[in-house]
């Protein structure tokens, strides 16, 4: 195997959030499931925003958001994902590179406007997302860059890619790519409502082509269409080489071979906004993984840069999680 | 006098703030005076924003946050201020609707792009403001509708808007029509240095044209070229009917024929960043003023709103102000 010069490279939709305070009146008036993403277009999403309240705007993106918080631990990243030639796209650009994540897929300036998600939060923390795709949708596999892919320790997929088929071709190629250079491919499962759309997709590339896999408590037991979360679980033990489960203020449960490991999740004051609680965990996973941390410690730097993103608004780190997790004591 | 429709109607720049922490080693080695405002070009703005650290996006401008301010109040406002048709302009046009202000200004779909200020966020709170104008600067007098000034009882103007000559028209043209109408004129001196640039214009307002002026201590002294803030406020006193002084963590000023009135800052826990505390100040007096509250209620309200805008990021209040003033026994 040759050098890495990456340790993670996420492929994934490059989306800027324009995030709002509503009340459970707001969700219901407009049909939208509390704590899910849905996919709307463009009318849909200028009627919504206009009905939203005042909002402030960050960048997002699910695999962006891990990849900015690998970068925050000190990793090397890169991300692949496509934003349009307009303000948003500057913005999405602009935070990921200053955070230290190289990212150089081409701005398109044909077509759609940059991907924006339309994120709406309760008082209880809640994150409810309506997502326009906009330009992420113009990601293609002629986007992967193989000497980026082939140069990275993981290649962390992001579930929604799947909703569009130029995506899922890239996806495909990605994962192809890694393998054959002798890395791990990792995949999130990014949404319930996403695994129903691709159930069948993911079931298949969770027992043939991925290494980590990273899935909620309502991701898994939709994935395997079961009731309980240990029934979940314990199917996934015998498909995945490491599952890493979520359950929110439960902790979370890394499956690998016959090991199970549960690791608390860290106390917070109070759950401000939890958009983007799975990415950083998936950051800080994949940050110790890379590192060369015992899965224990993986799941601690996990559960640590959740802990740091729900306490404020947005799905970015307000600090330097490197610092966060050496005044914690979980890096030297 | 014929019924208002609006209790304040602000004039000024219209602008997105993109928000970022920098220590101060970062300030001083762009040259940047902590705590002030500085204009910059489009190439000037592009470098410093490579420079900057992740960001995150809020509407902004001076006047334009008073009167969201004024609205979450409450109080029924309106806003002229130019963007351009782009995705910031956008976010500028729905922020301050969606907080309830009317804003009919046209998008300038011409020329330069939505006005932008990068703002520097130090540890200590403290904002250091670069601004790029843009499309702000094609506020012209045609801009302003004599009918909406004529009907509202306070028009409140951006000392900023001086520093270009079509903005200055509009600015005198909007204080001709409010004083035509027998409504009162306020005035910001918005900065020090904006002080420094327009001093005789600015004096000559207050001495002719202003009923309210509302400035800072570095402002009061700057207009005055004092030293000393007792000496600026014993002149100020002859010259404007009210005048309203900030002087941050030393509470306020209000200073109105013979009666001085002194009022406290309301104790925050820590400053988070101080942009907009001004600008909710005004909000706060301004409420207070036109719902006929007494000079000190109209203080301690500005007092309250500027209290809230400094515990978090950006300058646009994150609870309704009329509840949180109730709940603060201020409001009935």
């Amino acid at each position: 195997m040759t050098n890495t010069k990456y340790d993670v490279v996420g492929i994934g939709n490059a989306i800027v959030d324009i995030i709002a305070r509503c009340d459970e009146a707001f969700l219901s008036n407009h049909g939208m499931e509390k704590g899910f993403m849905q996919l709307i277009d463009s009318s849909q999403a200028n009627e919504l925003y206009a009905d939203m309240g005042p909002a402030t705007e960050q960048s997002g993106g699910s695999v962006a958001n891990t990849c900015a918080g690998i970068a925050s631990f000190g990793g090397n990243c890169g991300f692949i994902g496509r934003v349009a030639v307009d303000q948003f796209g500057k913005v999405f650009a602009h935070d990921i590179r200053a955070i230290g994540v190289a990212f150089d897929t081409p701005a398109s300036d044909v077509g759609l406007p940059t991907a924006r998600c339309l994120v709406l939060v309760t008082d209880d923390g809640e994150r409810t997302m309506n997502t326009f795709l906009g330009a992420s949708t113009e990601l293609v596999p002629g986007d992967i860059d193989s000497d980026l892919i082939g140069s990275a320790k993981v290649t962390y997929l992001e579930g929604y890619l799947f909703d569009r088929p130029e995506a899922k071709a890239a996806f495909h190629k990605a994962a192809k790519i890694s393998r054959a250079a002798g890395r791990k491919v990792a995949l999130s499962l990014s949404d319930a409502f996403c695994v129903d759309r691709h159930r069948e997709d993911f079931l298949a590339l969770v027992r043939g082509g991925v290494d980590i896999l990273f899935a909620n408590e309502t991701e898994i037991t939709s994935l395997y269409e079961m009731n309980n979360f240990d029934d979940a679980a314990g199917v996934v033990r015998a498909e995945a080489e490491i599952a890493v489960l979520t359950r929110s203020e439960a902790g979370s449960v890394i499956i690998s071979g016959n090991d199970t490991i549960e690791v608390p999740a860290e106390p917070v004051e109070k759950v401000v906004d939890a958009t983007g609680a799975g990415d950083l965990y998936a950051a800080g996973f994949l940050y110790g993984l890379t590192s060369g941390k015992p899965l224990e410690t993986c799941g601690r730097l996990g559960a640590l840069a959740a802990s740091e993103i729900i306490g404020h608004i947005g799905a970015r780190p307000e600090v330097n999680l490197k610092t966060f997790a050496k005044s914690n004591g979980l890096l030297g």
